[in-house]
């Protein structure tokens, strides 16, 4: 259980790391969206392993198939279902995790609570998983983008110690798409990478920060109380592989302000409500007030690095484990598509549900 | 809508500040559990306005009945009811909130997402909201510790910028209830005590962070790949008025390490599989792993305060706007129950989940 | 758990016979829909016990009261609570009830499934439990009949073997109203009259078929392929307490024609589709097809009668239990109103979730 | 939306009738049942067209393929994902309904809803969305019939006006799958397969009633008030393509008996509570009482025709239109598997739902 998300725009995602493949069914599309496999291939594609030297090398070229839910090039209304095949298939590079749980995975917790596991790959853990959600969140950023003009974006803004700050009003996404680590900041950017590819030969592994962003988002999306914009966003963001932390607007570093230092003050800008500061992150009482979404997410460093561990195996016996072969220095610039995707799909979720019931 | 939180265990709640009062369904409690209002009452005071010098000095005294779903003091398995009158209506007090948005709270998107708004208290979007939360985390709470022997508790750890380390594993109950503030260290919790009277004298406020924990969760709650325990506690915590973050486990500092240093060691301890540091935080793939599970909620310094600030009324007009009368310097001492209440009651759901499938 | 109706617009009732009060809180309502209890009472009116001398004689007013939701008339968009108090309390009077198992009730499954029981008055299964239902279904009649012109009503045409033909285009409310049967024809309800009558100075109770109409419903309501119009009306009759059977348009009878004599051809009307027939009861496919959506219900003859009947009782031991005191000859005038209350709830929440998605 | 059934074992099915295939997504099966496609693959030949002489004859092998949620021959507890291929793909034979509206189809209520629809072989209104829910039932009937010992069958008892009285406690499968109609009584099954080729040569079609049956349900499955177990099989059934119809236990017959005479006497056999009689259909009070569960489903004649019909396109001009080709002169007998399979998904995730909550 616990492989839908979404209430009116819901996606589905199945598939294992060395199954048949992975995929997604996305129902609740509204009908008549243009759509076609070039519609999402190209987020598959910032997704994939081996797009660039800091991520992990394995090879996929993870190309989507829509099974079900278009005609003649355009939404039916009816469940679209997408499918990726896996291919690059070598369970023998894996066998010691048949018998041995890796520290900071959920080989363990898996075992535990399924009494079963699919070892090869990590199975269902693997960050294969993410394929359906990246595939599902292109159709959401499309239809955000053509029904309601918003734009979803996100990108690196901390790997390990080195730290950028980021108008989220700003940065644009051929900055972030410029470089390799997807940091809008060309300077820093060339830091990360260097600092990436230093801890891939060290065989270990970095975490950092991904900045998500939604510019343009209507006024009055958001359910309270439960299902407040930024509460479905962190679940969403939480819901990430490796994710550690959520925090939107000015988040753990508003708690050195004062309220009267915090408050955004409203304004009125040629006939619009705005707020003069946007330390609300765009949502107030769980709902957008118009202005930028805006929200940061912790990724701990990758758990499998190079080096031997203790470990126990499923026995019990204590252990160690090595890494080997290929290992994901730092998850950081595939994580923003992923971002993306998540933020996407609690945004058109919202808006749905928002249309559902909102008459002038 | 999003009036309801969790699947099986499954809340609802309802009510403004100036209603008939507020309340709370609750749909799926187990039966048999023994149950009275006895059972609820201390962490509705432990919730309530007026309990000490810090918060706000609102009169309710917050008197809880069951309606439902109990028979000769236990539960039936049928829905309980939960109902806490409104007492102290001084909608008067409030009447400049008929007409002008205060800065950083709920008015501006309640009424541009209704278009109509129940101004006194603030209606909806008054902290009375969280009495339903709390009065069913209660019942959570007392489920957790007599069918799975599981703790939930919470305290404050910063206020401002007044911070302490609290080990998860360590502090009591007793040490956070033994001071008015709710931080388990005494001297700690003198300053923070201090600092907060002299805010609320300034007629500011001040927000901190509370951190949340359950010792004793068995392995194996949680649901990938959406559902992940540490997804829904997160998605639970943004839900709570005036949150904005929330991370598990090293969280936002586990940032600074590598994934050598990162990762948590598995070790056989007594025929049992643990981990030798808890960076995880009890969690691993979104599925608890035996450890103790704990987090932290940053809360954002309360919107009303003393002073005039700038805002715009409801016809769009730029005005000004003072808080008057009563007003809250720090929501952190009532926010520890209510981090408790959604604590439980995320862990409950995830029990109740697992249950319905395991088997040995 | 399964005490809520609805996806957006969500109903959970809550409430045992003989507790504090039973109610319901309405989630997703719209704002701005002109409401107080003058809108709700009516229909509750109509489905009391004692209303006449053909329903049970239990001493009940049934005066409901909004708890919430509602602001200077209007709704805010935020839950709707409602409750009835309990008045009618003579738990002595079932004092058997606490040992026996009353025959084709729900005594013996409660006890089983939850090993406890509210045995006075039945409980959770007591007819009361109802009042939610018929409350909130009269603010979904309210707003289907100003949003979007939909006429949501039932009648009674059978009683046991007394029958009439009632055309779901032509009954008025008014006729249906103006005996206590609530059934259009005159000269059939005096018949079914006298036969209640005649049943219950027997001590005993007779079943029949409520015909459930939906006039006005615009084409385009209801979700393929689970969430069909037919499949939501379906499952709201068969929740409907001692309802056994439900079909729509032809139904059962349209078995005894071939395709070619059940197809409902059709034609253009103004410039409108229409059907020449309407065998489909307005449903093709699942969703509406604009034209009048027209249904039966089959209810079974009240269990409790007024003679001795073999039961066991809780220790499994075989004895003998009678009805005393009161007893309901016929539950169908009462089963009009719950009828139409979960005709609206479906149809609203379809309504709702159309709207979601459509645009033209 | 409307594509996914099930709260805790959740089918999502998807798949056009001529796009890449049909599918399902099982979220929810516990781990570690023994599965393969050999469990699946002889319902879907139940259901498979061209199966007899009396079922349509388009070709399709319809060979189902599991791709993840298995390991080496059992479940893991992740998404168990099917998909069978689309084969028999002649749209140039259906090229008049992409402007006719096909008279009781669902091609103008589509059209409708949508603005789009796949008109070739109906598209998602094609009985080959029944593929998904055979194949999930099929897992649930191996869970019911492992973990519970719970059988689910189904069988034919009328076609058009041949109608014979089957004991749902004493046929058997042997018996309904001995003759192509699925009807136990061997007599009468040669009368309805004789009328069904008839109405075949007339190019005409006929419906009639499957009746639906679980032996050995424990007592207490099924979640008062909204979530009965009669409702949820109401829903489930109705949802299934053609029908119009279900009434459990007495039904509809019922109505002609008084309550003392309808009443099913409570007996202790062997220690265990059973009734005399079992015209409640094995449910009371919506929750299962150890009886077996019965009912019936009405199925109406097959839109689809061999003869001109009045209609109009998607102008609204009024035209006529006659079928071509294949037609299925009778759906009755490939509804049984679908009836089994909706019956067996209800009453596994009732299981499933009862398992959460209880403890002895």
């Amino acid at each position: 259980m616990g492989n839908s998300f979404g209430q009116l725009f819901r996606i589905t995602t199945w598939g294992e790391s060395h199954g048949g493949g992975v995929g997604v069914v996305v129902d609740g599309c509204p009908s008549r969206l243009s759509l076609g496999e070039a519609d999402i291939q190209p987020d598959l594609d910032r997704r994939r392993p081996g797009q660039s030297s800091i991520v992990t090398p394995r090879k996929e070229t993870d190309t989507v198939k829509i099974l079900s839910g278009t005609f003649e090039g355009r939404t039916l209304g009816t469940p679209i279902s997408m499918m990726v095949r896996n291919e690059d298939q070598r369970s023998e590079a894996y066998s010691e995790m048949a018998t041995k749980f890796r520290p900071s995975h959920a080989d363990y917790t898996y075992q535990a609570k399924y009494g079963i596991r699919a070892w090869p790959g990590g199975g269902r853990t693997s960050a294969r998983e993410t394929i359906g959600r990246v595939a599902a969140g292109a159709i959401a950023k499309k239809l955000l983008r053509e029904r309601w003009g918003v734009e979803v974006l996100a990108c690196v803004t901390q790997v390990k110690d080195i730290a950028v700050t980021v108008d989220p009003d700003a940065f644009t996404v051929g900055q972030t798409e410029a470089n390799i680590v997807r940091c809008p900041d060309a300077a820093a950017a060339e830091r990360m990478v260097a600092l990436i590819e230093a801890t891939r030969s060290a065989g270990d592994s970095v975490g950092g920060i991904v900045l998500g962003v939604a510019r343009g988002v209507p006024v009055g999306w958001g359910e309270p109380v439960f299902d407040r914009l930024e509460a479905d966003l962190a679940k969403a963001m939480l819901s990430l592989p490796a994710s550690k932390g959520f925090d939107i607007g000015s988040g753990f570093g508003g708690i050195g302000m004062t309220g009267r230092e915090h408050n955004d003050a409203f304004r009125n800008v040629d006939g619009r409500v705005r707020t003069v500061t946007n330390r609300s992150g765009g949502i107030q009482g769980g709902i957008s007030n118009g202005e930028t979404v805006y929200f940061r997410v912790a990724f701990k460093p990758v758990a499998t690095v190079m080096h031997e561990q203790d470990t126990v195996d499923v026995t019990g016996a204590e252990t160690t484990l090595k890494g080997r072969g290929r290992h994901d220095p730092c998850v950081l610039p595939r994580a923003v598509p992923m971002v993306e995707a998540m933020t996407a799909l609690v945004l058109v979720d919202h808006a749905l549900r928002h249309e559902a019931r909102w008459r002038e």
